[in-house]
């Protein structure tokens, strides 16, 4: 149960660019965040190291990082997720993530609170994509937070060359966000499962 | 122009189980197909090679078996391919194919018709899987065929222990499906790009 | 709040056909519900008496029974949706319902929670309109279940012909369904808004 | 067959609002279509007679405006479709049009080439309802273009008070859009239905 006490988040970037503005989105949350939470993000290159997905692969148990991965959503009260939009889909990384952690005989994110934002440099912030990335988590259960929605668009005049968010209105948006998944964390969180 | 001479397609299967009925539906549909129509496998093996998709790792140019894909659709007349839906959602590893294949600065999938099919062991046999695939194909332009659409569900009892289909009732459908793609690709196939 | 008293429902079929199985599935429902739940139909007719969606007529005052249907979504504990799919999509009776109810100031699905069901004549029954509902209220923050997903396919064959349920299987399904709505209910509903 | 020669749409907006961005999107696409296009805007006030679908009605023979339309799609070369955006997903209005078409024992849609933009006072321009729209011309068998897609965001700063549009970069869009539209009729109009 999170319902008052501080809560903890792990953050999984969608996109492997070293200088990827999902990640550096997700860095920004880690100071936007509210004071009772802390947002750890999962290591890019960690999450480099998963395989590609294979059932015959997962039938021999859960790679190392990946079973890295599901412990710490197991031991966080959310998910937080910054997805590239690719194609108007999720980024391919991104599936491969949720492919491989669902196969967890623990369901990590079964009933877990789950908040997903996303980065792009076009106009839109990438629409679809985060569409396709919540509808995975109806079969498995995770609870997606609603709304606010971030998306965002522009990226690159938004970051500055050290991957700093540098723009003001995109920094109150995020922090409404982590504000209402706090709020979601202690609404739904800790259920049983 | 493949308006009247003979159809070559290249097929690719969103699943590297080795037993997969995604493949060996790809497998039925190259003994399915009309007459004038020829089914080329990608090698499973070669897709399993793919690496995970990175920006970094696409600008030092395409990995050789992503590079062997392209060159396969570029030469092919349409594009095959079977899905497995999971998550309510395509594969991992159709979706990796997807992104790399579309770093080529030849655009392989532009204007290039396409068929998209799926197995699955459950009752439904992946509708949101196909969905999700043809959605990326709106961006990069590729032609898919509408119909008919083949579910290939409660695959476990279509296919025998070697995994030939034996399933009458698909069959028909996958041939149908076959001859419909042929006509599309007799309509479209060829445009300028 | 309705954490531990009992539960009442409104039920809304998105067919106006008047032995429409998706009114038949919503029927059923009453009478499979837990003890503590109650579920009210809304009157097809009633709904029938919809206009088209326009913003000038809705800039003049909600619909009679618009309003109707909005003052019993707000004092219910939760909505139950049984949507037709035409199309891959849903049914535009369902749509109607949504834009009209959306334009009350009250806004009566912010933080209710949703179920949703739906039942068609065709083998899969409906899978593409009821995803289609649930996206509607991601930015109508409403609280949809995620599962179980209950498809009442091959509807011909699972009511009689006085539109009574008679597929024991179709049964405990929407039993369970309407369990975990209710257990849905307890854990999100009631909250501030 | 409009092989060569001119090239005739019927336009339909989803938007009942006297002063919809979505028909003045339309209106202005008159305007800025290719020499040889001609488009013509279904009346709204029309398409404000269309009932709610209701397969009871559709039994009794289409309505009267539900008839003509289909008539008018039917002597077209294509369907240009303008749709706000509501709650993720198309307007009700845009859905009821094509659940009355889809009645008509003629198949309207089938084998038709459709283009599909729409306008939104929002930040986005409403992409997930154009891409609601197009999924429903999955298992109708419409041809839909695939791109450019034109989303005219924050449309209240881009027409005049008589609904006129004035941003030039909008009118540049739209007239790219409405020339692959007609390169995209050339090549998949006139099939064997």
């Amino acid at each position: 149960m999170a319902s008052t006490g501080p809560i903890n988040v792990i953050a999984v970037s969608g996109s492997l660019r070293r200088d990827s503005f999902n990640t550096a989105t997700l860095r920004a949350c880690q100071s936007l965040a509210p004071d009772d939470m802390t947002i750890e993000l999962f290591d890019p290159e960690r999450l480099a190291e998963f395989p590609l997905f294979s059932e015959d692969r997962s039938a021999q148990g859960l790679p190392e990082p990946v079973a890295e991965l599901c412990d710490k959503i197991m031991a966080a009260d959310g998910v937080l997720i910054a997805n590239p939009e690719y194609h108007h889909s999720m980024s391919s990384v991104t599936k491969t993530m949720i492919d491989w952690v669902s196969r967890s005989p623990d369901k990590p994110f079964n009933q877990k609170p789950i908040a997903i934002t996303g980065a792009s440099t076009g106009p839109m912030g990438g629409p679809w994509g985060q569409y396709a990335v919540r509808t995975c988590f109806i079969p498995l259960e995770g609870l997606v937070l609603n709304r606010p929605e971030v998306f965002v668009k522009s990226s690159k005049t938004k970051f500055d060359e050290s991957g700093k968010l540098t723009d003001n209105a995109t920094a109150e948006e995020l922090g409404a966000f982590l504000g209402a998944f706090a709020g979601w964390i202690r609404t739904v969180g800790g259920q049983a499962r």
